[in-house]
């Protein structure tokens, strides 16, 4: 069970974490912190830095959007959990955010994974795109290898022959997590299906097969996005989802 | 919505399909049929021929396995779904069998597909090892261009890098199938996984992403099961499945 | 080594069969033979039963396409390839073909395999979307288990996330079937990659690599082929791949 | 073409860089470089930095092989082409090496692929363990937005379902970077197969498709290399390969 300033992942809470791809500008996140806050988020996730496929799209905010996470998550009583990319980022980062997170693309990124074995802050740790479950603990070993053992596995989707879907959610990978390691999983279901139709029926499904707790993207207008517009939920659907969630966390002897 | 001699399938009723992966011998098909009914199955699952990778493996009892499924099934009010493998075969397996069974490696037998357009029976149209859902959805319509409309889908994972599981069982496509088709879906976890600890997190999984069903291998002794021993349940944990997705269930507003 | 009709498939003959995806009419198959043998290409390839992923595209000429194969195959000297999708053609194709294609879609349909098996023709396998080099090894087995021995492998590429070929040419394949078995194989260039552009090098690749023959996807105007005119030569590459393959045949101490 | 101390990659000399995968000592270094160099080899290859899926395996020499790496290489007149895992080690690393190999795990590290943007040295990039074609260029992209246009792509395998071999040499993607850029690819048949005995055919095979050059682990013990002794040719096995790309190299119009 790790601790984030007193919102526990891994215990009988389901942690939900939720906000747009990428800190756009202080309205844009402010309106999105006050919607997942309604619904019951505890976090608030954004990108300031943002690895994108292409050097020529939209590469985040950086420190200025780091600012904007922790001034609107204050103002919610949110925590923050955002994307670190660069090693030498990791006094920056930790000064703004609660959780880091390592993306997909860095999972092996092993100079990252050992320089956040160094520090306390919990590291949310994606699930590379085509990353074994094996790979997938050995990277983990090299954070924890260092001391930190504050870390959290998300299952994302893998890369496969699929097209109808961004990713192919693999939930098997929650209790595939839960027998070999006592570390806590939560899920993406918006970049495992890249499809905001989608991220409802998964959420559920993810807290059925036994997450500790969804990351989801909400964006005020995801028709303006300037990315992943297509897997963000309003904040009305949002809502929606949250509450079908607390049904199913019920069943499972959680609470949301 | 499709009606199974009175089971109806892709209605508020989940409906569990149960038993062993292959008739092996009456006494074997008796307990298993005894133990699904128990725990509350509506159909008893079991292969009279089986499609196996090396020619040398056990292929079934054929006929003979046919009449056994139908006997205990009788027995114990259960309808009967077995897999097809030959159009020689639709007469003889249609006697005996409620549902015809598609199985992956057969999902392109085009002659297959086209053979049971013509006849009335219901078609469970497993997923091939790595068909897409525009492939998948096309299969169907072989079946339906014949004027057999009465299919069910069966999601039974796919085949990606991962070599935890057997296959990397694909939920989304549950969600896919009802966006794209007005057809029932049911799950198969068992295959879907390969390992009998991760039915339960996934048959609950599959329900609250919205399926219309599942297919459970069943064994009353799965340690000496001529197939599939190692993704089977023993009526003991078949039976605590079933309680534990009768709490599911009635979270989707359905019933079982 | 496999002898049809005196071309020895297997030896130091590179065996060539080329030819359209499927047959249109006589003209179309008239002006495409003459085309091939001019070229080099031992066999004819054509298909007349044609499956296809949805039930209404164009779906083969049937046994007038069998017909058309024969005449112009004998017209130019030249031997028929074509694809047999039904165990009850087995008859119907053998009046006509000089060796039976198993397709990719039913490489496992083992009905199909065991009734090959009876018969002395030979049979070119082509491997499974996302067939293992094990499976395809057992799926040959199923044929030579019933006293079929004239079996030749033909790789043509596996499933995999890339998009910008139409499948993933595995040459290493070549490599892995000359480790594990007797039999000859040959080599799909035109369906391994979708794109004409790229039949020449992987061509080339595939003879260095060790494969016994390629067979190769030829239409007189592909811009009006009925199928897969995206991936079809014209004569003139035809010929400006034979003459490069004759130098590269040398090198490996065979003949074309 | 790129020009790496007089060596000229991409013009019509096949570069091959052999060596073993990791630098365990002068011994070995000097026996392994000795053995490319009478093979043929220009570039010597060693990892002194070695990013390992488990942080408990052997992580390299660091420093002391850099500078084992250029010793042995200067005796015999060969340019260094060693793996750069931390932008933090650009000049260190750049001070022993001709050209920095970027890792499959780190094709998206852009942090690293910008770092490198901004010197002069060329780079040889891997295509990520499931990269597209599309993905590897624009990786490529960060390189050069910098300013480094010195970049050589390197096809090292993906990855798929087939466990016979490591992974699945995709030599398409030779033809694919011909056509869609003008910087040169040479090829990992090492890696790309997971087997030595698999090295020679896929090398001809990589040459027979176009590719400017080779990168072969040879070492002069595999059976005790602390890293990939399966995928090692011996000396006498490089020889022999060698022999063998000269007539396929003459074919293609370029000399080794």
């Amino acid at each position: 069970m790790i601790d984030v300033n007193g919102v526990k992942v891994g215990g009988e809470q389901l942690v939900v974490m939720a906000g747009p791809c990428s800190v756009e500008s202080l309205d844009q996140l402010r309106e999105a912190a006050q919607a997942v806050k309604a619904g019951g988020a505890h976090f608030l996730r954004g990108g300031a830095f943002k690895p994108r496929t292409s050097p020529y799209d939209f590469q985040g905010l950086a420190e200025e959007g780091l600012k904007l996470l922790r001034q609107v998550a204050d103002e919610n009583d949110l925590r923050v959990v955002t994307e670190i990319v660069d090693k030498d980022d990791i006094e920056l980062v930790g000064k703004y955010a609660d959780v880091y997170q390592v993306g997909a693309r860095n999972m092996q990124n092993f100079q990252l994974l050992k320089a956040l074995g160094k520090v306390k802050k919990p590291v949310m740790l994606k699930r590379g795109l085509s990353a074994t479950i094996s790979e997938w603990l050995n990277a983990a070993e090299y954070i924890a290898a260092g001391g930190n053992e504050n870390i959290i596995f998300c299952e994302r989707g893998i890369r496969t022959y699929e097209t109808y879907t961004r990713n192919t959610l693999d939930l098997s990978a929650v209790a595939a997590i839960k027998e070999l390691s006592h570390l806590p999983i939560i899920v993406d279901p918006s970049h495992g299906t890249g499809r905001w139709q989608m991220v409802q029926p998964m959420a559920r499904a993810a807290v059925a097969a036994g997450a500790d707790g969804l990351i989801i993207e909400v964006h005020p207008h995801p028709e303006v996005a300037l990315s992943d517009g297509d897997q963000s939920l309003t904040p009305k659907n949002f809502n929606l989802l949250m509450s079908d969630l607390g049904k199913i966390a019920e069943v499972m002897g959680r609470k949301i």
